[in-house]
């Protein structure tokens, strides 16, 4: 066991973990003075905390600062209105992002829900919630884990019982979002899930063996021929007990998953920790950024060295070198050679290129256009431009980065208009920094030559996400900033807050502080989405009922006439029940105590939005069915009673009468 | 058994379940032309389905119709805008309810969650979700259900996997919100639960004896003596086998509890089926909506008579009944007889009061100033205005009733803007109804001179609420009404529809069609939300931080120089950490394959908004740290092999690297 030992902390005598991580952050930040190039990137002037965040804006705005970490809520407090003006609704030249009174919003927004498990769907620009998919988290409202169906894709997935989605992909043809599906992974374990954008619903859950966590998940464009996950935590192989510490023996893969089947086809062994995933827009390259080269398990030594390697992987060699049998198998799955040293790397047409980069590099984004690959510095204040093209021509790995322009401190994750611009969250100086990809690449390494512009969020942003912009269709209007912290932003809720998403409108290029960008709203959000991404409403038709023809032979569509009970054996019970407004097809029925009942409901209804509930207090049983969707439940009748069936979506005048009552006959 | 038999549905050949429904209601409207006190009070013109919404309202906007009911979704397809006007943001003399970023919202709402399970705070006017609280659902961004003492109260309260949350009601003193606790029932089962609001947690979940379901619950005015909740369903008492085919013995139970200690202090049993609940001012009678006088079990014979009774409990002399002794015992509850022939109830102080209205009532709220309680008919097209102080002096209960407004079809709930003005949601004609309250008073019954304009809402509302309507201190500005069906007015997510807040401007009184209501904005929620209730800011204080000295003596609060590892046996291990910004205070530790852990970790930090994770991959660990939190969990390390321990709320620049190993050695 190893023990951290500093001062104790008390709450009458709070050590201050601000000053703390301020000072640990500044060692790491001096220590990044020198990037992978050789150039200085960051002159790093730490102000006093005794300056006012909006002090700290008009001192020196260019080079950023400190201040505005989390934790200073103290010199913070109200220290509300952005750079970008008030920004009211509507004012100047931005669009309404109020969409009124039946109206309609324009873009669907999908949202991983972080360590919540789900997925949330949003309206943009809007930002209202329109509905939550249960994916890792059994969840009731939906009856998602209390069927029979859902239960057992649980269970098959580990039987996990949370999970913490993290970066969600649309299906692709040809670059553009199909509308088809929508891949998520989960960082608690190895698994990756796919929601099916015909119902709304997680229709599979691969546990992927030989991985602890997946953390970057994507869809290959154009044509999402792969779904490929990372596994961040590195961890032995297999994770049986061998090697607890030879730390230099774990491993890190990246798995390559069938998008249809859900199956893992290989795997990839590398050096260092991955991070997160993209690929370019030819189904060739997939660069995932890498963090702790150094391979150590404590944080001074995963920041030791002063760089790491941005993954390239080249996709086909890698399934060509699947095809010729170049791999060993560890529970049933190929795992191929990409470490620096394999000798399949060493060709002409490496598996695996090992991109150099100022330490701990955080994300990797690809341009609409698929040319550039941008890699967020995390603690370099910089982003490193890879050109993807080069990956395939260029012979020396650093000369894929075709510039590096200095945008601030913290940068993570970026994203694009579609009209040459990058946008790039700094979480450490709590602003997006707008700038000219070109210009980054035509100036000198460390420049600010390209920054176009800033603006404040509030406070500490991860995720950024334009409009279609992991597609090759950009839409270049709304953009959504992920903020980790929201402090004094909202009514206070405890002492666990809500996230804050900021919703800007990019839609305007201008020659002012901010580059055009303005801030147009805040949302609060439940802890605590990780990422998202949006969709033209044309881009996505959801069904409105269910097509009984897809569960056909699976599960009877119980009609009023065919309700009914059936005693399979002393022990075991078949009920079949249609429900529909009013009533369920069984006003009662009997079972004995002990029984194992199996119920199957279908709920004839045929006009959209008229879902029913199927409850039975006291038996964990709660079916969600809308109109013409059958679930079924087992469960046991195991105290003799009268229980009362009632529906839980309010569904008519009659709801609250809407009853069915079984009765659980004592064996005596 | 009982089955229904009709026609069969498919897909192929559906029946038209909304004609089948309109066809019943239209009977069972037919039966309320008589009212209890015999006069007609509802002339029943069904249009024909021909029409379009738009031109029932032009045609008949009095009587109102039923063709805006639930599944009409074909002829209402995009019929958006409301009667109120287009009211976009700000228009007219209505408030801006968009909060600019950085403002704060004016107001709290407290929504329950429906068959979520849970409490959803959103502040108002913006209508934006603050945050939730897992009440009845075990959820693992907070780490609710996976603690060792959130399991264990989940546990105790029966260890059922979900709940169904309707009525929230926050603790008042002097008839004023207090901001201390908010108290919630569970329909699915017979449980009430509170909410700590100091740290917006559930702190307490009581199962209470003898009832199988709490629909209504309430705070009791205005000094929260006693919390009351009505089982809904009536089941054999005990419900352990007896009585199975004797429905004429299941009882319903009223039940009290204190409000400190949440024990049940006793329970009062009554005819027909209790609804909801709620309380005179002065700490003397509690109201109760309730249907199926007739005591049957299907819809058809719940809904045979033309009147129910409307439940007045005397508190007090409920109490004084326990005291002297005048009870039976049931699973160690004092049991006190109120049905309609208890000797308890013949004398001049009956225990309960059965007041006469038309059949099947849905609700009573009485108004702000104790005067009146309403009771919506539901099945009626009236109101029935209950005189509160004539409980206490007029002997024949019929006279109770001083009013009976005809308001339109299908009214369920009643709020208040304190201006002598109530507002009641027509579930049938999708509206709300502005009415004067003193005006329906005097005027004939079912007359609808009272009236003072109607709004569309969209569609089929539930409860709907002003704020502070249920304190004595309206506010008269802003409602909302909670609508079960949204059809047509958000992007499609698939067959399981969200529901659709509205929220109305109400500060205006104006001589037009809709009273001066003004539709403002939808809001799409996750099934289902079923009530909320809103406080101003003002009054409620929730802690930004845990304060130790609320958990000293219970948990250690485990400082950096404190990290341990305690073997307590060779199968028992305690592990002891701290958390903060970039590390667990251990950095690894060792058990054994088989060890039972007991890990407890605190939260340093002293900053607000610094909350961490502590996440156990496969092994089903997620405790959520707000600073100078303490939590617990134990589990198995069942599995020999190295797991990563993570923090799930992205916390600084290095939250990746934060992370704790857990080593779980081989036995063998």
């Amino acid at each position: 066991m190893t023990e951290h030992s500093s001062t104790d902390n008390t709450t009458d005598e709070l050590s201050d973990p601000v000053t703390e991580y301020e000072e640990q952050l500044n060692e790491v930040l001096a220590d990044t003075n020198e990037t992978a190039a050789g150039e200085s990137t960051v002159s790093l002037e730490l102000p006093s905390l005794g300056l006012s965040r909006r002090d700290f804006m008009k001192a020196g705005a260019a080079v950023g600062a400190i201040g505005s970490m989390a934790g200073c809520a103290g010199v913070m407090n109200n220290g509300g209105s952005s750079s970008g003006g008030t920004n009211q609704t509507g004012s100047g030249d931005v669009p309404d992002h109020f969409v009124p009174p039946g109206e309609h919003d324009e873009y669907y927004g999908f949202w991983s829900g972080g360590h919540s498990g789900d997925l949330r769907i949003y309206g943009l620009p809007s930002m209202r919630e329109l509905t939550r998919i249960p994916v890792f988290n059994p969840e009731q409202a939906k009856g998602y884990g209390f069927d029979d169906e859902t239960t057992q894709l649980l269970e098959d997935a580990g039987d996990f019982k949370w999970g913490d989605s993290h970066h969600p992909g649309l299906s692709e043809t040809d670059g553009k979002y199909d509308g088809r599906y929508l891949y998520v992974n989960d960082k608690a374990h190895g698994r990756v899930a796919r929601i099916n954008l015909k119902y709304f619903e997680t229709d599979a859950i691969t546990n992927i063996p030989n991985v602890q966590s997946v953390h970057g998940c994507c869809v290959q464009s154009p044509d999402t021929e792969y779904i490929l996950a990372n596994s961040e935590f590195r961890t032995p192989l297999p994770n049986d007990g061998r090697d607890l510490d030879n730390p230099d023996k774990y491993v890190s893969l990246l798995s390559a998953l069938d998008p249809e089947s859900m199956e893992v086809l290989w795997q990839v062994e590398v050096d260092g920790n991955l991070d997160i995933i993209d690929t370019d827009k030819d189904g060739k390259w997939a660069l995932s950024s890498a963090y702790n080269d150094e391979e150590g398990v404590e944080v001074e030594e995963m920041t030791k060295n002063d760089r790491d390697f941005v993954k390239a992987f080249n996709i086909p060699a890698i399934q060509a070198a699947v095809d010729a049998g170049n791999y060993r198998e560890v529970n049933g799955i190929p795992i191929v050679d990409g470490t620096k040293n394999s000798s399949l790397n060493q060709g002409d047409e490496p598996l695996v290129r090992y991109i150099p980069t100022p330490k701990s590099p955080h994300c990797v984004e690809v341009t609409p256009d698929g040319k550039y690959g941008m890699v967020a510095g995390k603690l370099s204040p910089t982003v490193s431009i890879i050109d993807i093209e080069k990956l395939s021509t260029e012979p020396d790995p650093a000369n894929v980065i075709v510039g590096q322009p200095k945008v601030g401190l913290g940068p993570l994750h970026t994203t694009y208009d579609g009209r040459g611009h990058a946008y790039t969250s700094l979480f450490i100086d709590s602003q997006v920094v707008k700038w000219d990809i070109e210009t980054a690449i035509n100036s000198p390494k460390a420049s600010e030559e390209a920054i176009l512009g800033k603006i404040d969020v509030h406070y500490n942003p991860g995720h950024i996400q334009a409009v279609q912009a992991m597609s090759t269709e950009p839409t270049g209007d709304w953009l959504v900033v992920l903020n980790k912290l929201s402090k004094d932003r909202f009514l206070p809720v405890g002492p666990i807050y809500p996230d804050n998403d900021q919703l800007i409108y990019i839609g305007n290029d201008k020659d002012d502080e901010t580059g055009g960008m303005e801030l147009v709203s805040d949302h609060p959000v439940y802890p605590e989405p990780h990422d998202a991404i949006f969709a033209s409403k044309e881009k996505i038709s959801p069904a409105t009922t269910w097509d009984k023809a897809d569960y056909e032979g699976e599960k009877e569509y119980v009609t009023e006439s065919n309700s009914r009970v059936e005693r399979i054996d002393d022990e075991t019970v078949e009920v079949y029940t249609s429900v529909k407004r009013s009533e369920y097809g069984l006003r009662d029925f009997r079972v004995k105590e002990g029984d194992t009942v199996k119920l199957t409901a279908t709920n004839i209804e045929g006009s959209q939005d008229i879902v029913h509930g199927l409850a039975i207090p006291e038996h964990n049983v709660h079916l969600a069915l809308a109109p013409q969707d059958t679930r079924q439940a087992t469960f046991t009748a195991d105290k003799p009673g009268v229980y009362w069936i009632y529906c839980t979506y309010f569904c008519s005048a009659l709801h609250l009468e809407m009853r069915s009552r079984m009765i659980v006959e004592p064996r005596s």
